[in-house]
């Protein structure tokens, strides 16, 4: 029975913190609730980096009521300075008597240190309400925290046969608009989106957020580019803010193709590895020193192989398109290809309809690096 | 109102004659209710062909309840005589005084004939509520009768990257426990399954129905085998009764290859097409000759895409499991290929999740004959 009210209060509480998707980065979403006897007293979400966490939020909200209430809230109050004082002492001086906590904070530096000085000020605390949930929505954050790096999330748009385009190239359009908007979600959920050279010298894309409501944040625009063939003109330069374009060279770039890149405002970071090319996980560490914590994948099938076969994917996006094309046109994962029994495994497939199209989304749970 | 009483009892009679799906072919699938003020006074479905229509059953159950009540039947009731004799008659003989009718019969050469004897006899006649799901339910008849040639499905198992095998063949499993039981009740309404000769030699499947309990039917096992080298030994021709093995050969088959598999028991049918190979509107043809109204496609890519690029495929069926595999593995569909704007166009996904797998099957609405 408590349980169960500690679950529709937690449940409350992800929803609020979900108000926010998109918009917390680097930070978590975070939602919390303050309930006196079975009232709801107070509410609240972090809604962007710098702002109010959101136990601070809620708390402000009840006021006096918060004395002897009992504190739901999504992730561990924090214990720590960063960008705004640490939640903890606020928590013990609103005489809050109970804080319930979906899970506690991934950050292996500071993980239940929040939840410790709760106790030891004598806050009944209880932890893992709807822990999975929990970490599901703060899916990328999570990874960043245990992983070290960004979470990764192959995107790509397929037909029914698993094309990504036709045999000589053509790709506009496999999805329909409602997908289309989907995808520009997907980005507008990311700190950054990666795609290879060929794509920028084949398609020229933007790689922004185009939504219907203007959008606060600005992901990175990052190519694989070996050889820094991205043409100065690129639309992948000029679509945003021109230093958030990043181009990663790896050590047999021309210097003078980099300077010129450089000059236009594009970021050229070298990301040297095997056999000139880039490498992702240097790649990947460079945008983890950013705050990155959720890259978006748009590749081409070599792309996509690359970073399977570099065991540096979380999660797969894929859209389904209802068209069958044939023949050998290209694949969503190409490269040097897997025996059945060394396939990469996900788990999990949440299915989306979209319009006409579908939207399968799962984990992946072990791609051994070939 | 009415509609919406209508809609409510046309749907239990569609309920009731999905009952026996898969055992009344090459009859359709057809469900009955007799109701009286609001009370329904008899129900019946087609069990298999040879045994009681659907509105002889209701109106049976019902008894001298019938008089003045109301018949709902999810297909017109017949004017000809069948294997049993006609029903439109026995309907006025009750005293029925409405009729309610999903759709017509759609066998253009008796279409509407039922339902004019009823209204001529005086009898009250509404067509049309919930027409489309009663298409639906009877697809692979309605398709039989009225392009002249069974329904087709296209059927195949897919790893997310499209893939139904890796590059060395291996194909077991791609999918799970749950979607092979799924796909044998795939075979178990169908008449025919259909495989290709390089599947024969490699699998060497059996091509039966293997179900928790025994079923009843025993589809055709059909080879499109243009140079007859099914091996006289294969599992298809043991696998059930071999005259139901149906080696469908071009016309440079060898005619000792020929004779071995007729005195094997096989039905060797002669289908000859353009460059040697197997004719597959003849194959279709011979099998609508033998009643066949729903025949199952277990390509291959290369007889998936044969199908396809025929303009002789209705649907679609296919599991997707959650693995990736990448490389050059052979695809869904191979042949040539096709151009994005002529691709092959489907609509109206149906997805169902099974087991860990995803099974998405949808109806073709334009596959230009390539």
């Amino acid at each position: 029975m408590d349980r169960e009210r500690d679950a529709t209060f937690m449940r409350r509480a992800l929803a609020l913190a979900e108000r926010a998707r998109g918009l917390t980065s680097p930070n978590p979403l975070v939602g919390a609730v303050v309930v006196q006897g079975d009232a709801v007293v107070g509410e609240g979400f972090h809604r962007a980096a710098g702002q109010a966490h959101a136990e601070i939020e809620a708390l402000d909200a009840a006021g006096t009521r918060a004395r002897d209430a009992t504190l739901y809230v999504t992730l561990e109050p924090c214990a720590h300075h960063g960008r705004t004082p640490p939640c903890a002492p606020r928590v013990m001086a609103a005489g809050v008597r109970r804080v319930v906590a979906a899970m506690t904070d991934p950050n292996p530096l500071v993980s239940g240190r929040g939840l410790a000085a709760l106790r030891e000020a004598g806050v009944d605390v209880t932890e893992g309400v709807l822990a999975g949930e929990a970490a599901r929505q703060n899916r990328a954050f999570v990874t960043a925290m245990r992983r070290g790096r960004p979470h990764v999330t192959l995107k790509g748009a397929v037909t029914l046969d698993g094309r990504i385009a036709d045999a000589e190239g053509a790709s506009r359009w496999i999805t329909g608009d409602a997908a289309r908007a989907r995808a520009h979600r997907l980005r507008s959920e990311s700190d950054a989106i990666v795609v290879g050279i060929e794509t920028v010298l084949k398609d020229d894309p933007r790689l922004d957020v185009r939504l219907d409501a203007p959008w606060p944040r600005e992901p990175y625009r990052v190519v694989l580019d070996s050889l820094a063939r991205t043409p100065v003109g690129s639309r992948i330069i000029a679509a945003g803010t021109s230093a958030r374009a990043i181009i990663a060279v790896g050590e047999r770039a021309d210097s003078a193709r980099v300077a010129a890149l450089g000059a236009r405002g594009a970021t050229v970071v070298r990301c040297p590895g095997r056999d000139g090319r880039v490498d992702l996980a240097k790649v990947l560490d460079w945008l983890a020193t950013r705050e990155v914590r959720a890259v978006l994948v748009e590749g081409g099938g070599e792309v996509h192989a690359a970073f399977l076969d570099a065991g540096l994917v979380d999660r797969v996006a894929v859209f389904i398109a209802p068209l069958v094309l044939g023949g050998r046109a290209p694949a969503l994962v190409g490269g040097a290809g897997r025996a059945l029994k060394d396939a990469v495994r996900l788990e999990a497939f949440e299915i989306t309809p979209v319009g006409a199209d579908v939207l399968l989304e799962a984990d992946v749970t072990s791609s051994r690096p070939y």
